[in-house]
């Protein structure tokens, strides 16, 4: 390992590993943590394929030859967490300044929005990129910007995250604690 | 349309068209129901596949050419009902005595376990195709007979589902109205 500056080596490791690692590896494994450790369920979907073709090679297992990427009617990641229904999308975002709302299909807005009507914890992650930053974004704060017809650019402000989303700080085990922070977010629906 | 026997022309339709609509087609039909009506948010995840190879050719989207068909870590229906999560795996038996639980994958059982220990609503859809009869199978009864070590061949005998488990009416909208039974068999969790 290669540290340019040494000051501040622990801080350097998180940085690089987390440049390495992409958002749904992260939230795999603090999936993964989560299961062992029985604080919840939580798992990510398979990836909708339509598929086309299948072949049958003697002796050998099914070979899907033609397949297509779906659209996905849902989010990614869906579960129980302290006896509560819990869904979200994870998103990567790039930007500077806003988080643009055309990285989610409207048909996984469609869903959050029932969830959180039908009693269960909905949200997205959104990891800025730029500046190393996650937060969980409640759908409230979604669809505040979604929904605002008079609003031509659709996008939520960098300003939105930091003060009326939630951080998450990065741990050790899981890396990822984002649980830690859905405790905080949704802390009345989790006492009901 | 051909009625051999004129006598009971509507059971006679129900009957066929149940031979000819799988059980999936189904579900997934009851679970849109449910949606558009506001009951229940509850898809089916998507077939988990490994995607090996994916072409992309110019000017159209991406095709995958080399792909295989992964075992499942979970079950294949999960969502919110009544504001609890719920989670279930459905089968098709075609054997007159007993359903044989080599049907279910190992990791589809832990999976359920774990539901169940944090509080979901967790069970199995097992559709007996000789009698056209459809089953609510708590988890409770299908631990009774995964769990015993002492028997051998592992299946849970017809008589269990006539005696322990909830039979699914059919219906008109929708055909299976599987909640309807599931407010039967998990009363006590959803009224708390």
């Amino acid at each position: 390992m290669n540290f340019p500056n040494r000051k501040k080596p622990q801080q350097k490791i998180i940085n690089k590993a987390n440049l390495g690692m992409v958002l749904e590896d992260m939230i795999n494994q603090s999936n993964e943590y989560y299961l062992n450790a029985h604080l919840a369920v939580i798992h990510k979907k398979p990836t909708p394929v339509q598929i086309v073709k299948v072949d049958y090679p003697m002796r050998s297992k099914a070979v899907i030859t033609e397949a297509y990427y779906k659209t996905p009617s849902t989010t990614d990641y869906n579960g129980i967490y302290k006896g509560k229904y819990i869904d979200f999308e994870a998103k990567e975002n790039h930007n500077k300044t806003s988080f643009p709302l055309h990285n989610i299909h409207p048909h996984q807005i469609d869903h959050l929005r029932a969830i959180i009507k039908h009693g269960g914890i909905g949200f997205l992650i959104v990891s800025w990129n730029v500046y190393n930053e996650l937060y969980i974004v409640p759908m409230s704060v979604v669809l505040k910007y979604w929904d605002n017809k008079e609003v031509g650019r659709k996008s939520i402000p960098y300003q939105e995250f930091t003060n009326n989303c939630y951080k998450i700080k990065e741990g050790f085990a899981p890396r990822l604690d984002y649980l830690k922070t859905v405790d905080i977010a949704f802390k009345d629906l989790l006492e009901k």
